[in-house]
């Protein structure tokens, strides 16, 4: 089955807002067996919309809508395809009595613009919103082109695609077909090495195939399998599992889409009750302020340091200056006493350190991207390690931090 | 004159990549007065990719290709576009130059697909790619639809934009007709009660014309004016900048489509030489990670503190444990507290502080986004401010950075 996925809104045309909620559904999509092959992004006008609708048609057996199903003028988009279907727009009753009841409730009059987002689609599935008011629609043509409805808001559009889009094609798709798909998150290799690692496999893909896909500064893979059960599907997705990880298993770091080793990472130290520190140069507090985006971290995560200026190393660290004046402050020396003070410091059972040159400039004759990161752990002798990384000063910052979270994810995985 | 911009690439429509060239390319062509009416995303699929050029070209006065000129087997937009024109592909002498130069120097042998990176469809106007091989191609057609391709590595496409395509667009557009465009910045304040302010200046608006665009933390305004020549184009679009400023200018904080609240703030405190730090509790160090983004940064910043958990701030900034008991830690005493003792401690002219909610859970009993953030300047009271965020962990502490950025823009304001 192949499909189009048509953006409707002049902002994403004109580039003011990304189209993210496209690239989600396209990966939902290719998770359940249904191949994009053509995206679409259209302004809030009715003839340009409509002759989208028409062309998509021509070329998808199904068409996906997103956007325009808010209450303003603007939002014409299930006005168009209703048309174009030929079917008339009939009151949703659940949506409908959503909407009343918020307009008791709130004291506010229900207004005919209002009332427009619980209109669905004749003989369309209604897709309930869960974080909004205008109600999606699943139009099945089992002799011509489908038609989905999705609101543009991406908090809605989201939820709407998870719990209730993919449900419903999965349950009104091949019945005897089922699609499945896992992806495995690495880190510390390039894509280029992993594909290389596993190219035995990729080239010998049918099912399950393998999607590579470069991050900023990870890779993940995409293994999806169809079967006749998802029992089926899950061995063959386990089977390909083993396979990947026996070769590059020591870069592997967890599942998911929405996964991030920060979160692998704390969680971890949640889980095992490590608290951890750090002290930060070059990335100026990007390490903790990434590990501070995870919810739970302040049961691990007391705080830390930001030393930018030497004189700050010296200060809330205690380093002594001869150690900078003699070592360099990018350097071995100076990332070991970093991690070591700062755990001391903050009596916590781990502690990272960051000292490099983000650039533009050089540092110390040293030119930007080199990056030494220390971790201190417990009683063990405190380490540190030299990077080299490239492409400008906010990559060279995200990929230290990185590393540091993957410095970790290693001393964890000992024992 | 309207426009397609067609992305070629399967990541980009399977989601894997963002297509955040084509969002650049649609403001950049908006600003000089060409109108993208669709944007279309294809795979490295030579059948798919000639129909969507058809389709194109049949609504269109100018199509715009990213991607596929890159030396591999799947980049074959150049030879599908020449083909579609009937023209054939020749040599660009200074692509093949460049190419022969580096295969000289790194002493690699030049192969046939880095040969490919020199052709140029046959009375194209070449754009010179000033970060890689592939040439790109400007193929005027003043009685049909003219194209135009671009690389699809953002380096080189967004470059070549700037450097090669708009200066040839509008050397070769309606010589009697000038467009230009100025982005103002504001910061405080959010879309609906600026555009309720300027309600007026937008409803009448022709030329110049205005757009609003909200964006995570902040709105901006693109002002554009066409005219007869720069300088008329200049002054419609300044009378404009001071009826609107006049309005809303106290939230104005900077020109320019790239810059940053950050990036002004820091440059401000280094022309001044004032110097800054930060104590930071729900932010968790993504103030001084920010500022840390601004190349030139470590003249005003020494570093700074991450004080997560209480002891942390008893500990390294030496509040009193009375003062968090008694007043609780997200509180404008504790925010006062951490201000001034962390600019004690650092003995720099500025501090900021961030004492808050993150979520998702509550604290204390005050709700997620609830933030208080503290600012000491010099000798002066040192001051809080209490603000209520939403929408989420990630961008309570966004937008919390960018209040704190805020409060030292409005003090630096004042002399």
């Amino acid at each position: 089955m192949n499909a189009e996925i048509i953006a409707v809104g002049t902002e994403m045309l004109l580039g003011q807002i990304a189209n993210t909620n496209g690239a989600y559904l396209a990966q939902q999509l290719a998770g359940i067996g249904i191949n994009v092959y053509y995206q679409t992004v259209v302004g809030d006008n009715p003839e340009r919309l409509e002759k989208v609708l028409k062309v998509a048609e021509s070329r998808n057996d199904l068409v996906l809508t997103i956007g325009g199903l808010g209450p303003t003028e603007d939002d014409l988009t299930k006005q168009i395809v209703a048309r174009h279907l030929g079917e008339p727009l009939v009151v949703d009753d659940d949506a409908k009595a959503k909407i009343d009841s918020y307009a008791a409730t709130s004291g506010k009059n229900k207004t005919p613009n209002n009332a427009k987002q619980e209109l669905k689609i004749q003989h369309a599935i209604s897709l309930k919103n869960h974080n909004g008011f205008a109600v999606g629609d699943l139009y099945l043509n089992q002799h011509g082109t489908s038609y989905v409805l999705l609101p543009g808001p991406p908090a809605e559009c989201l939820m709407m695609i998870d719990r209730e889009l993919i449900p419903q094609l999965k349950k009104h798709g091949d019945q005897n077909r089922v699609f499945n798909s896992r992806v495995l998150r690495f880190v510390g290799i390039g894509e280029s090495k992993l594909v290389s690692d596993l190219a035995d496999l990729i080239d010998h893909q049918t099912n399950p195939t393998i999607a590579p896909y470069a991050k900023a500064a990870e890779v993940t893979l995409r293994v999806t399998a169809s079967a006749t059960d998802k029992n089926q599907a899950d061995a063959l997705i386990q089977g390909m599992v083993d396979q990947i990880l026996a070769i590059d298993g020591e870069y592997f770091y967890g599942y998911g889409d929405d996964n991030t080793l920060a979160s692998v990472v704390v969680n971890q130290l949640i889980d095992r009750k490590l608290s951890v520190t750090a002290a930060e140069s070059l990335t100026a507090g990007e390490f903790q302020s990434t590990i501070g985006s995870v919810p739970g971290v302040s049961a691990v995560f007391p705080g830390g340091f930001v030393t930018y200026a030497n004189e700050a190393k010296h200060q809330l660290l205690s380093i002594p200056a001869e150690v900078i004046k003699t070592q360099g402050v990018v350097s071995k020396s100076t990332a070991i006493w970093m991690a070591q003070q700062a755990k001391a410091k903050m009596q916590t059972d781990i502690a990272v350190s960051f000292t490099g040159v983000a650039g533009p400039d050089k540092l110390e004759g040293q030119p930007a991207g080199t990056v030494w990161i220390g971790i201190a752990y417990r009683d063990e002798e405190p380490k540190a390690f030299l990077y080299h990384f490239t492409n400008g000063r906010q990559r060279i910052r995200a990929r230290s931090v990185m590393a540091g979270l993957d410095l970790i994810r290693r001393r964890l995985a000992v024992h």
